[in-house]
C-alpha cells in the first residue's frame, strides 16, 4: 500500500461473515472486502462524533474516487473478521481512510485504502464544512 | 406458486452468472434470484414501452410488497440463464410479476413472484397515471 | 405469511444498514432482507448449539427450497435493525424457519420465512442426523 | 493507473445498470465496479479460448491477490456500460486485468486493474499450465 500519512488511531469493527459473502471458491468473494471497508468507514465516522447519515443531513456527500485492496488471505464463512480502520489524510476538499481486515487467528487477510471527495448536496465537490475537519483532526489526532 | 391470473406474453432477458453470485456450495446464493427477478422486471418495462427510469422521472415510483422464490434445480457460474417474465395482476395501485429462472438446459432452476405498489414523489401509495396502465395493459393483453 | 406451526423461541441479531445495501430509492434493496434472513438463521443454529459451519464439515449442507417476504416500512443507511428469528417445522428432510426485521422505533419492516432441506455431501436430500434434528427440537422447544 | 505494460486487445462487454447495483446517491455503488472487472475477466477469457469454468474443471483456480479502481463518473439505473478489459502482464505464477468502464456517453466512469496467483486445486500457487499460457499469449498478442 501507499506510504501515505496515517494517523495512529484505529478503529475496530467485528463483522461475521455471511454465506451471501462467500464465492464458489469457499472463500468471501474479493469485492466483499470493499463493503467491509465501508463499514469500517461508518463506524470510524461515528466513534468520530459525526456519523455519516448526520453528514447527509447537513447536506455534505463523501464519494469514493479511488480504492485499493490487496490480499493475503482468505475469510470464509462464520469467521468473525476484525476491520481496522485508520484515518489518512484530510484535505481541503477530500480525505483518505486505510484499513485492515484481521482473521480470527490474527492474521491479515487484506488490506486497503479508500480516497474521497466531499460534495455538496448538488453533487459538486467542496470544501469539507469546519465541524467535520475538527471532527476528524480532533479524533484522529492529527497535526 | 399462487394460482393468480397471469398474463401469457412472456419477456426473455439472459444472463450471464457472475462469480459473485456463486456461494459456497458452489451454486448460484438463493438470493441473487431475487435481484434477477428484478432484471427481468426491468426489461419487462421496457419492451411494454415504459421503462422504469422514465417512470421515475415522471415521479411514480414502484415498491415491491411482497417477494416469493422457490427454488427447483442450481445453477452455477459461467451458466447463461434465461429470465421468463410474465405480468400477473393490475390494480389500482399496484401490480404483480411472475418469473421463471431457465437453465441452459432448459430444466427451471427457480420461479417467482413478486407483488407492488405504485408511489408518488412523496413515497404515498397512489393509482398508476393511465398512460402507465395502458402500456402495460396493452402489452401484456390483458382485458 | 403462512399458518404453519412455529416455535415461541426468539433469537435476535442485530444488524447495522450498510451503504452498500441501500438502492436508489434511498432505503435498503428489497433483496438484501433475505440476505438478513440468511444472517439470523446462522444466528439461531448458533445458539441452537449446532452452528451451521459445523454441520458442513459433518457432511450436512443445508439448501433453500423457497423463500417469501412480505414488506411493509423500509429501513435506511445507518439503522440498527433486529433479525427475530423463530424455527418453524422440523420434518423428516427439512425445516423452516420464520423471520421479522424490528427497525430502531419497533415496526415491522418485514417479515418472512424460508424452507429448506437437508443435503449429504453429494447434494442428495437425505434425513437430518439425530443429533442436529435433537439440537433444533431441545432449543426451539418443539413437541 | 499504474505504467504497467498492458496489450491493446480489447474485449468489450455490454451491462446493463441494475436497480440492485444503486445506492443512496442515486448512482452506482463504487463497490459493484469490481463485480464488473470480473464480468469483463470472464469474457476476456472466454474470447481467449480458455473459459474460466473450463480452467476450473482442470484443477486451475485463479485468485484475486490485488485490486484498484479509480473513479470519475457515475453510472445510473439503466445505463447500459461498456467494460473494455486488456491483458496487462502475464508472469511465471501470476497475471493481470486492466479495466475501463464506460458509460453510454463516451465519458470513462471508473478504471482499475486486477492482479492475480494461479493455484492448484490445494489452494497453493503454481506455474499457469503452457496451455493456458498460450491461450493467452496468442489472443492477447504479447511477445
Amino acid at each position: 500500500m501507499s506510504e501515505a500519512a496515517r494517523s495512529d488511531v484505529v478503529v475496530e469493527t467485528a463483522v461475521k461473515v455471511r454465506y451471501a459473502e462467500t464465492d464458489a471458491q469457499r472463500v468471501v468473494y474479493h469485492g466483499e472486502y470493499i463493503v467491509w471497508f465501508e463499514v469500517g468507514r461508518t463506524e470510524y465516522c461515528e466513534r468520530a462524533g459525526y456519523p455519516y447519515p448526520r453528514m447527509e443531513a447537513e447536506g455534505i456527500f463523501i464519494t469514493v474516487t479511488e480504492v485499493r485492496a490487496r490480499y493475503r488471505r482468505s475469510a470464509r464463512y462464520g469467521d468473525v473478521v476484525t476491520i481496522r480502520t485508520r484515518f489518512g489524510e484530510l484535505k481541503s476538499r477530500g480525505c483518505s481512510f486505510f484499513y485492515e481486515i484481521v482473521l480470527p487467528d490474527g492474521a491479515v487477510a487484506a488490506e486497503g485504502e479508500t480516497h474521497h471527495l466531499f460534495l455538496d448536496a448538488s453533487g459538486r465537490p467542496c470544501p469539507a464544512p469546519p465541524a467535520i475537519r475538527e471532527a476528524f483532526r480532533v479524533f484522529a489526532g492529527l497535526r
